[in-house]
């Protein structure tokens, strides 16, 4: 699993910096990708990666204003010029679903794959066997949504070797063995799981918050995550600004991967105001308080480390 | 006054090619700069001209497909941030009202100046001293709009030269001449308006359409402009892929730049199927029937020429 920021600027785009937009690419088994926030660009941005459109399986809104917002009418079309015919589901606040339908239905935009809108509130938004997402709400102008994702553990792999020696054959046995269950052999011998069955692989867990000021329930959603991703649109000499606009600086960043004692801290939209040089002193006075702390850079990818606690 | 092509794309952006929206720099002393169309990425794009966003004056639609749209909200939003405080002007077909108002209400976008939205027929949608503004329906899948842009002759010159000679003192006399009244000096003689005002410079006449197959307005349109605008998404072996989606070939576009015996003829609107060194073959056939013709290059200043019919 990889995170990449296909946009790190806050509020318009900049020479060198797009809107927001990040993408999660899923385990190969899965073989699609997620999308947080989608400015006005992103599609573009895409272009600039190894993500194939038409493999987007997932995209979460944080929140309603525009520059995480106006790219969502344009990447639905061209998901399905570009051959996309899976469902797509979409999640966010409400308001998404208008927002969606009117420029569809006034753009006389027909998509060829099923489009599910989730207005969604707090709480578990999606699970399947294989991850679940938590939504949390933050505290912004405008409500405005964390997601918490979580693998959940896989099965541990099967000692293939050793069942070759045992003389298991290899056919159902094997995967009563995977899912925990002890096999009787014909020669009435036992075989049992654990003995054949590797520790469980804990799965990672990786929180992308939307704008917002530092609140509990950032602390709280992203709780021990592996990755956290998190605003930082101002640097600390401008708290008093952060705090009246609804945002936060990247003192406050820190202080909230701190609390939380997530593994990893990226750093993204970031004002206008700032040049690329800028972004290091912002990424510098957060490692005072938390030192696995990167400024995001875009269009490279962040592999989602797994924290020692969960391994 | 110049064009610049800020996307060439039909339908989405590829890597080098973004979708439609074309700049016109109007006149010096006007100091602003209009828009026709407006897809997805296209105040990205102005990033890499001239143009401050806060001069943008008007921004014409010719139709509401999203390769010409999905940029607005984002544009409008950034104007304001950048400082934008005039008014600003905005035409298309109906519909684009509810998107506009959809897209800034939902997203909370509180614009810092005046926008006034016109839903347009066909007909004259905009005049004032120096520029009027035809719109004509041409026939796409949806309705789509030209617009002829005419700039009124403007009287000549003052011979300020030889008023001197005349001993004629400036001040309000030179306005007097200049609107083309004679003027009586103290000492009893007359100066003659057509004595010292020059010839009146015609205007230049510019016209952009929007997607359209080949059809009687788009020639009574353009008739004798200075400068055509027109798609081309197809070459001409795709003649029935051009007929069955409402548009044009690149030769059909040269048909009508012929019919319409304009001065030059500027390709736009290209098939993501086309490579960059594919253009030049669209270019060369609609050559063979339009000899003034070029595919677009984006982020290049093209010069509205005066042709020689109104020199
Ligand atoms: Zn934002
Ligand atoms: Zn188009």
């Amino acid at each position: 699993m990889e995170l990449w920021f296909l946009g790190t600027s806050a509020g318009m785009p900049i020479s060198g910096r797009n809107v927001t937009s990040i993408a999660l690419r899923m385990p190969q088994d899965r073989g699609t990708f997620w999308l947080f926030d989608c400015g006005e660009g992103t599609q573009h941005q895409l272009l600039s990666t190894p993500f194939r459109l038409s493999r987007l399986e997932k995209l979460f809104i944080t929140h309603l204003h525009g520059d995480h917002l106006f790219g969502l009418p344009g990447i639905l079309s061209s998901r399905a010029s570009l051959g996309g015919t899976e469902p797509l589901e979409l999640y966010g606040p409400p308001g998404l679903r208008e927002f969606t339908e009117t420029a569809l239905r006034i753009s006389e935009t027909h998509l060829g794959y099923p489009l599910h809108i989730r207005e969604i509130e707090e709480g578990t938004v999606f699970e399947d066997g294989a991850f679940s997402v938590e939504a949390a709400l933050l505290d912004h102008r405008i409500d405005s949504f964390g997601y918490r994702v979580v693998e959940l553990p896989r099965v541990g792999a099967l000692n293939t070797r050793l069942l070759a020696e045992l003389g298991v054959p290899s056919g159902p046995a094997y995967g009563r063995l995977k899912s925990g269950e002890d096999v009787v052999l014909e020669d009435g011998r036992t075989v049992r799981s654990s003995n054949v069955v590797g520790h469980p692989i804990a799965g990672r867990v990786v929180v992308v918050l939307g704008d917002t000021k530092p609140c509990p329930n950032a602390v709280k959603l992203a709780q021990g995550a592996d990755l956290l991703v998190h605003e930082a649109t101002f640097a600390h000499d401008l708290a008093d600004k952060a705090d009246e606009y609804g945002h936060a600086t990247s003192v406050q960043a820190a202080e909230t991967a701190r609390d939380a004692e997530v593994g990893r801290l990226i750093l993204t939209h970031f004002s206008s105001r700032y040049k690329p040089e800028d972004l290091a002193v912002l990424e510098a006075e957060a490692r005072n308080t938390f030192l696995a702390t990167d400024a995001a850079i875009e269009l490279t990818p962040y592999l989602i480390p797994r924290s020692s606690l969960s391994e």
